[in-house]
């Protein structure tokens, strides 16, 4: 009874995946591996940058091919053109029938957005630009501070999308990551995850073993906007910081509870609220007390931890001074473990806050949002920078309507108001070592696609909206593999 | 962007849980507790018939009552009638306007369908007349035979509703039971399943300690008609038996995969492959491998151990050898543990041969679809009682929309070809101890509801199709709360 039509379902790529390279770690353009040391925000700028850069010449571009339109030789000139600025060819299905109509800009600008990230999620896995931060030691170091599992919930804002990697500067292999509107996650989802680990942890002693004294951690992390409160915070909870804290609270308090209800032997989880300020990346932490107790008003700020210890270097030993003092001030004591775990925090975003400073004078220009496509379905770990995806993690629309309903507002703002169409990317990744788990990824991806095409009918019906389809086997760690597009290549 | 229109939400029950009576187990009309002996058959069969008849006497009782319109007093006589026929009142709002128009019948028949649902989900929650069997012995048994859970998936078809209790004589609390649409399981729900199983047994030792070496047994019952094979079959596999059986061992040996390949430690489960014959609910087993092989095509008929072992007084001795003889012959070697669970379900199934030969000569009447109603969500306990209900076990209509089409394709052909609408029962089950789980699972029948509406709009605006919203705590293992529905009932 949906509309199932699709135009096309010839792979952008090859559907063999891209061999890893023998010298991983090493990004395409010969940046190098990660460093360490205090070039690492130049890395992770150039990266940003390249990425970003990527995605922002293609309105240039094809603002010149249109130019180009009606002239001869349009189609070689065209290609020239793209290739210098893109990097690559545009489809000929695209551009041939350009001496009778005018080019489709719309469906050349959606094409290249998804070449474009198709390209980008390619490096990512086979050369693992972002991989830097050792996941051992990390591992090592979260169970000493008294947890085995690090889950963040972010809000689904693009604006979060680089929370792991840039804001709190985590390894995003290490760490959980699942977003929802408003960081109002799914607290079936994240029961049935805790489940998952407690019987590995028994089973198979990963990450660690049963015996020891560690809890799953969930954080769950909201946001809003210090130069623009009432306007650019979260638009799940009306861009109002206290409710978007509330909100997140609320959801972090239900999920300890279930676990505690559900299960005997004193089977709890520990808790963080944290909120990111999307100017600037400045975080606030919210202080739980020893029994877990967090207050949504309370929290202490990187700004103020950022001057009190400018005098001590904002060494670890400062940092965690400073959290102690405003723990006593606040009348909460947080677990020795969780002290640590937060210094850990506050000591990588003053690194984020400098990046900023440094490179973004202290304030991103977009502050807004000016996200280049919208991500729905399962997976996207290779998103882990600002405002490129708005994103919705679903399995169905008819359940992630919501979270799809706002970022379809968000583009007919960016994109359908300027006569562009929404490029939207719908994932499915999979367990490959699962029988059939490929084909039911792939039959979900349609499912997604003829479920938001009937959703947006309108919308599909002008050509304002186009979908491209992937699936990845997470357990290979293999590169995506396109399953269809909306687009009329084979025309 | 779908339609929500909903024009009552007012419960068609009282809100408080009906309190349970002190004298569990006797059913609401004095016949006793289930008894363990010979008698079961009859006290079953007459559970059967009045939970059958009192949705039979729903039609002859509306007859009479289109009969009375436009006489005086219509509206009381309606009543006694009801009364008399139904034992309960109809609602005044559907029959008020009588003298303006004729009175909606079909309304009047949903309305019925859902009260006498609503009381007799109440009966089976307050008096569980289906409650006889032993829990815990069945636990040892099955534990014996090398087995902690016992997980069945059987086809979706109502004429196979009743094959935990009555086909396989099994307690149904001890027994999952997920339908799927010819048998053709969630590989990924069950996986999950398996999970929360090994977790639980780790942790709490439930239902036995981890050290124990038994496994999870998963069964898959597909079926097929002696009488009629051509036609009134599986409706998914196309009426052949050799392909429900070979759909249903696919997902088996798919999830069996599943779990060897994503955990380690020999992790693994075990499985079993039954088809019924619901013309008189004969089984056939196909007798798994000591390594757990199955083939589609072999198996053992409880019509011929039925023939083979009247002279041994069909014991479970006789049938265990006759079991073995088959065994030998197919070159399979079952392990002693799942000869004796086998042994069991014979001996359990012979007891229903004879309730079918008993009580409908052999073969029951109604071999097609006969369903009162569509059951959609996650739920039904209750229900184990055959052809009463076409299941549809969904968490969203996007994902179950294959199993809905085949009932309301059906339903299209016993009520809207009469003139009758569809009564759907919307059912959501949840966990009270976490929190915010009941308002989920309403917020979950109103997604349900809206979406159904949407995807069969012609019907539902043709007043052809009804739902009723209900939840149930199935952890407080209390009745079923009523919390919307379709019919007009506030005018």
């Amino acid at each position: 009874m949906f509309n199932t039509r699709t135009k096309s379902r010839r792979p952008l790529q090859r559907t063999q995946p891209v061999v890893r390279t023998a010298v991983s770690r090493v990004s395409a353009d010969g940046m190098g591996c990660v460093p360490s040391n205090g070039d690492e925000n130049l890395y992770l700028y150039r990266y940003e940058q390249k990425v970003k850069q990527a995605f922002a010449n293609i309105e240039s571009c094809l603002k010149r091919i249109s130019g180009l339109q009606h002239t001869e030789d349009f189609i070689s000139r065209s290609q020239l053109v793209a290739r210098e600025q893109l990097g690559f060819d545009l489809p000929e299905a695209l551009l041939a029938d350009s001496w009778i109509k005018s080019v489709d800009i719309g469906q050349l600008y959606v094409w290249c957005v998804f070449e474009t990230f198709r390209r980008f999620s390619d490096e990512f896995f086979v050369d693992q630009p972002l991989a830097g931060l050792e996941d051992e030691s990390f591992q090592t170091f979260v169970g000493k501070c008294g947890f085995h599992t690090v889950d963040v919930s972010p809000c689904a804002d693009g604006r979060l999308a680089h929370v792991i990697r840039y804001v709190l500067r985590l390894p995003y292999k290490s760490v959980r990551r699942k977003s929802y509107a408003g960081a109002m996650f799914d607290i079936d989802d994240s029961l049935q995850k805790w489940v998952e680990t407690e019987m590995l942890r028994y089973r198979e002693s990963r990450p660690n073993s049963s015996d020891a004294a560690t809890r799953y951690l969930k954080v769950a992390v909201y946001h809003y906007s210090s130069s623009a409160p009432g306007v650019e915070g979260c638009a799940a909870h009306g861009s109002d910081a206290v409710k978007s804290a509330e909100g997140a609270l609320s959801r972090l308090r239900a999920f300890q509870q279930g676990v505690e209800n559900t299960f005997c032997c004193g089977a709890s989880i520990d808790l963080l609220l944290i909120g990111v300020d999307t100017d600037n990346d400045v975080i606030r932490i919210h202080l739980p007390d020893v029994g877990g107790d967090i207050d949504s008003l309370s929290y202490v700020d990187c700004n103020d931890i950022y001057e009190a210890t400018v005098n001590a270097g904002r060494s670890d030993e400062a940092i965690y001074d400073f959290i102690k003092q405003v723990a006593q001030k606040q009348r909460v004591a947080p677990t020795e473990g969780m002290l640590r775990f937060i210094t850990k925090l506050f000591h990588n975003n003053i690194l984020q806050v400098n990046y900023v400073r440094e490179y973004y004078n202290g304030r991103y220009k977009d502050i807004g949002h000016q996200e280049c496509f919208i991500g729905m379905g399962i997976g996207f770990e290779e998103i882990q920078l600002r405002n490129l995806t708005y994103f919705a993690y679903l399995k169905t629309v008819e359940e992630g309507a919501k979270d799809l309903d706002v970022g379809i507002k968000i583009f007919s703002g960016l994109n359908v108001s300027r006569g562009l169409p929404i490029p939207v990317i719908i994932r499915n990744d999979y367990h490959g070592q699962v029988p059939g788990a490929r084909e039911r990824a792939v039959n979900r991806c349609h499912q997604l696609d003829a479920a938001l095409k009937h959703r947006f009918k309108s919308l599909y019906d002008e050509g304002m909206l186009h979908t491209l389809m992937m699936v990845r086997d997470c357990n290979a760690d293999s590169c995506v593999e396109t399953v269809g597009c909306s687009l009329p290549l084979d025309q």
